[in-house]
């Protein structure tokens, strides 16, 4: 076998590696899952597992210890404790005496018993603002090294592709370049604390057919690098991400695990990536089990290690046995493993892993302390939606309150699949969070000290029972307000409505919440709907017509602060400045839609399906006015920075943020292009009567597109561009021309589009 | 500009050419269409229509004229005495002398007023009868050419991806190699009579993203090669079609109208073919005014002459003014011009038109002879499926009958959309058909002479009022049977629920029929329904479960003899042989499936939304029971033939037709492959007790699939091989070894299967 580029490592590693036996190599390559017990991970996972006993397996040393806080509710103090005299069991008792990386989920914080929880990643993306989770990703990391932890699976970077997938949780936002500039902001927080991050899944997962779980991708060369790669570019290019994990999926018939294509010659070598590749759980055996593109373990290990996927992860199932046995038989292949050895030996040196003594576990930790609980508030209230408001909200003097919804007092539907709450503790009934989680009603009850507030649950989120409706109607037929709180419950593969394999074929609100959300709405009683949920419904019927809500809220899991960050936004104790990652779906039928549509994939005459949304992506209203006017700008060459500045004035009596969107739209191109593409954004807070000048920055790059020859290029020609409240209101806009030559986009271009915010007098007048 | 590949023509159309003005040379390239009046032809077409007056643009010659017969209802005989005339005029008047092509649709029949309108394309595919298809395509040619039309815009190959999409019923099948066999039937047999036909629509068309006329399609080559392409290389290579139409699809990002990849270097340069490429009505205009990758009308005309279009349909918008004032600026790209003209010149001197001295117009024709309607018939009834059937079919003496349904006496609603009622009639109310259509209700009648039928409509196909529903509940529930006729009404762009433009985000039954069925159900007397549309609904509800019907037919749109071949199978004169050629579907949000998918496409633990259809492809009942067994087959080399025999036995008490599927699966390659491909399938009818031996020989090029090079390549290695009911069942069994080593697939392997039926003592007992 030839072609297999051996990375560059320092003599340190080249050394250490010069040494190894082919166990110690293959060693090096798999995970352990010590706490994982007889019980089957995942569905189709089927009899995989640890390979043998604990000490027999690492006999020869060990990649990766698999979530050692992760798996089931371990005292954190005492777990450290168990893994720094396991390291250095590892240090001294293996003949290389290399310790192991350490590595655990941390989606929505360190997933790991009384760890901190907070907001789903689709709640970040609903925040807009990169500073904030750049913050999120610090504090993570910061709770994670101090445990031993070196590398956390996330974030995820899938662009949202159909509601109806279970997964839409865990990923951003629906609009590339914010899953790209928020992702990229979290990487950078991550490894700010010494923590690798990972990129997952790479790529194309989200894209899968129907939304369902592990389905095909259908999709060409063009969509992949124009709307699924760039968010992995910007982490790897702009924040240096250490680590990649490849996708599930297969696209246009190929498994990404055994795609030397993307993992290979774009991630490294046209990328740069010089990290690790480690395999999503149990991906390379599905290679065999599942995908049939090989005829047994070994095959699959080898396919998996050529496309360059280095470590198998959760356990050893194919680079163990099975493909020792290959290797035997093709001992050129060795080469395979060598390569993917000397990366993660490089991954070890540069985490101190090769010099770590292991003398000092940490005695005390709190893993949810107040800085910690404040940035979970911060971000749980920047990311609640307010969709509609006929001026009810805010709830300044309630009166009676009737509180109603199967989420209204409920702590776990506040967090997202990924919780160690829904993810693992779901499976240890009676075992306590472990930290404060107050439900939306008990926040409430804090929040409206002086109301009357009648609690009654309605219905369930899954179940059929209606018989509970008819006391809620009670409730708000005699209360001044009715606040009902529906939406989903997470867990995974069929415990929950959403999920990790909790994917739907229709997007009503699960079990029968609408029909109590719409028996309370008949009452007459002044209502606010607050979604709770881990994927946008199809509830266009409560945000206008007949049987309208008062008002609506929108909150993607909101974390272990959602209850206090709900309530205060009601009470208009804060601001609501959350906008619509996603669009708001108009029916499961209608999937899959994307505002980054062209002009054929929208509605019109020519089809009787209407795909409009039911609220288009970047909606968000405040409980103040904006007006948003003297868009300035001019033409820029292909290769040069469109400068825009726009001004924004709080035209309301209160306080509010809004969230500048500038969109644009290539008027003719050699390839079709979106009727709405997003340049960039800007979180501004103002006072009322403020105003600020938002000049962005803008690579002209961001409106480059896969030509017809396969490059990414820069056409000359008109650009409309337009700011407004969502993608779908052009509230001031202007046509500009780039200019110059077809231009051929490198690596220099993709930089981020930057914001500048000037007040007071350097601020123009709105008109 | 280089490149242009002028094309291989006799010395009499170089010398025509050699004569021919810029004007004369535009004229040949465009359609005229005399009858259309003012209106708008279809939505976005904007104010397309013809540039000016008739006789002026027909100065310098014309390429086509668009619809003659077909645009609104005109005596056949009137207007071929016209049609010559205009013919001989063209001859007489302009300089060259060359007379027009005329077209007109004929995907029911000849979509002209008194023309026989036969089962629509799905139907066929339902038949699985290649051979009828042939006679029905002979039987439509020889209509056409007797009124002197040169090209009829039928076959339909696009492969059906998605039953939300409105012209699901012009399609023939949900597998690429039914859609190919029966597809290249017809073109066999329209051109036997002399008529080229024109395959529609090349190529993706039907794979729009969620069943949306029009918008984008998400697609790889390896999809695009394997599933979508290989119905139009069939009918390229093996049926000799003289004209392709290009599809109104972008394919990530690509226009097709504007794609040489697909119109020139797939098309002509791969496939050899050497006929006209007639652009999609409007599609032109489109590259411009939809698409935006022209910047105006010329640009867009070069584009899509660039890309491979000959000939701009309907009429001259984009191939007219705006090519002329585009050539004037850019005078080399009249070679484009050139290179299109050679080939319209061509195809009218192989039509004869260069000679055809237009003298003698017929003076009768029956469009609607005995032989015609004895066709349709046949037809119909073999493309009946029958779905359940708890023992109620067939009824022999049905006493009491309540006829029940909105479709129960309609005879539009056995008509597809491009059938000239539905397509053109509609717009003219008060005009008769012109020719006998009796509906299900007056062929009933006939059928069950002595029985006592009460008609009770119950609701309307579309209409949200159910008022009528308790008479037919009353009719119900005092017959001793009911049937109940429910489905589609075929219409285009908002009239009706089926046909272009009539695309649905629903799969439920349109209106409120669903209600009107469970409440005859209801009744508790024995129900059949009846189901005529165009697409498959998800009525999974009325198959199985408490709620339901003794029996359901489908019949998709089954043509002028739908009613009295329902009416025979319904009694038992007939036998039901249709088998579906599409999964009829579990729900809209389900969507896209195709039986054609690898292990993750179809229902897996790793997903909670279920996709699996309410009723497998190829399934359809009988009357009489089949066992199939004795499944003889050998390893074959992957360049070879796989023989594969079985015996199908009637097991059954009466006459019956089975159509014996062969399926099989590639039990691993190197890309993903499905759980179950056909591969050959052969109608035999069967007396009772009656044995037959179906021997399939099946080129191991039917398992040919799209390497990870590209190349279309046959891997060696185990095939898993069935025959069965449906795609889903396993009724006899085999694994066979393909051999040798991976064979690059050519032009030669590219045979379909061929099947020999052995009786008597020739054919091997079942087991």
């Amino acid at each position: 076998m030839s072609g297999v580029v051996m990375p560059a490592v320092s003599p340190r590693v080249q050394s250490v590696h010069a040494q190894m036996t082919l166990d110690e190599k293959l060693a090096q390559l798999v995970g352990y899952w010590v706490d994982k017990g007889g019980e089957v991970v995942a569905p189709m996972a089927g009899e995989r597992g640890n390979t043998g006993p604990y000490e027999e397996a690492t006999l020869h040393g060990l990649g990766h210890l698999t979530r050692v806080y992760g798996t089931r509710p371990v005292d954190p103090i005492a777990r450290a404790e168990w893994l720094w005299a396991e390291q250095r069991r590892l240090r001294a008792e293996t003949r290389l005496g290399i310790p192991a990386i350490v590595h655990e989920e941390c989606l929505t914080g360190l997933a790991a018993w009384k760890a901190a929880t907070f907001p789903t990643p689709l709640a970040w993306g609903a925040a807009f603002d990169p500073e904030l989770t750049e913050e999120l990703g610090a504090a993570i990391g910061r709770s994670m090294a101090a445990l031993g932890i070196h590398q956390g699976l996330a974030p995820v970077l899938d662009v949202v592709t159909d509601p109806r997938w279970g997964r839409v949780d865990e990923c951003i936002a629906e609009d590339p370049y914010v899953v790209g500039t928020i992702g990229t902001a979290y990487v950078r927080g991550l490894q700010s604390a010494g923590v690798d991050a990972t990129l997952k899944h790479f790529a194309g997962y989200s894209a899968s057919q129907a939304g369902r779980n592990h389905a095909p991708v259908q999709m060409g060369r063009r969509r992949l690098q124009d709307v699924v790669l760039p968010p992995f570019e910007m982490a790897i290019r702009d924040g240096g991400v250490q680590s990649v994990m490849n996708s599930y999926a297969e696209i246009d018939g190929v498994p990404v695990a055994s795609d030397p294509a993307l993992l290979t010659a774009l991630l490294r070598d046209e990328w740069g990536f010089e990290g690790t590749v480690v395999a999503d759980y149990f991906s390379v055996a599905f290679l065999h089990s599942l995908h049939g593109v090989a005829g047994d373990l070994g095959e699959a290990a080898v396919l998996a290690l050529r496309a360059g996927i280095d470590v198998e992860l959760p356990t050893a199932d194919a680079f163990a046995g099975p493909l020792r046995a290959r290797l035997a038989a093709h001992p050129d292949e060795v080469e395979l493993v060598d390569r993917a050895v000397l990366r993660v030996l490089a991954q070890k040196e540069r985490l101190g892993l090769l010099d770590a003594d292991f003398e000092a576990p940490p005695t005390e930790i709190d893993l949810d302390d107040p800085g910690l609980r404040a940035l979970a508030r911060r971000a749980a209230e920047e990311s609640v939606v307010l969709l509609t408001n006929d001026g009810l909200l805010p709830l300044a003097t309630p009166g009676r309150i009737a509180l109603i919804g199967p989420n209204a007092d409920s702590a776990e539907s506040l967090m997202g699949c990924y919780s160690f709450a829904n993810h693992v503790l779901a499976h240890h009934p009676g075992t306590p969070l472990g930290f404060e989680m107050p439900s939306i009603a008990e926040a409430l009850l804090g929040e409206f000290a002086g109301a009357d507030v009648v609690l009654e649950r309605g219905c369930e989120v899954e179940d059929p029972d209606t018989t509970g409706i008819a006391a809620a109607v009670e409730a708000a037929a005699a209360a001044d307000v009715a606040i009902v709180v529906v939406g989903d419950r997470a867990g995974l593969f069929g415990r929950g409505t959403v999920g990790e394999g909790n994917d739907v074929d229709d997007l009503e609100l699960p079990g029968v919440q609408r029909r109590l959300v719409e028996a309370v709405i008949a009452t007459g009683t002044p209502t606010t709907v607050v979604v709770v949920s881990g994927r946008p419904y199809a509830i266009g019927w409560m945000l206008e017509g007949p049987g309208a809500a008062s008002a609506v809220l929108q909150a993607f899991f909101p974390g272990e602060e959602g209850g206090p960050a709900i309530a205060g936004i009601l009470s208009g104790r804060t601001e609501p400045s959350g906008h619509l990652p996603v669009s708001l779906p108009r029916s499961a039928g209608a999937q899959p839609y994307t505002y980054l549509h062209p002009v054929l994939g929208g509605p019109t005459e020519i089809t009787s399906a209407d795909n409009t949304p039911a609220l288009p992506f970047g909606h968000g209203l405040t409980y103040t006015t904006f007006e948003r006017g003297s868009l300035i700008t001019a033409d820029a060459a292909t290769d040069g920075i469109l400068d825009v500045s726009v001004v924004v004035a709080n035209t309301g009596d209160r306080l509010g943020t809004d969230v500048v969107q500038l969109y644009a739209r290539d008027r003719v191109a050699s390839v079709t292009r979106p009727v709405a593409q997003l340049l960039a954004y800007q979180r501004v807070s103002l006072e009322p009567g403020e105003s600020v000048a938002v000049s962005f920055a803008v690579p002209a790059a961001r409106l480059a597109f896969t030509g017809r020859d396969g490059r990414r290029i820069v056409e000359p020609g008109e650009i409309d561009l337009w700011v407004g409240p969502s993608c779908a209101q052009r509230d001031a806009e202007a046509r500009v021309e780039l200019t110059g030559n077809v231009h051929v986009v490198t690596a220099a271009d993709l930089r981020t589009a930057t914001a500048t915010v000037r007040t007071g007098a350097d601020a123009l007048p709105v008109r």
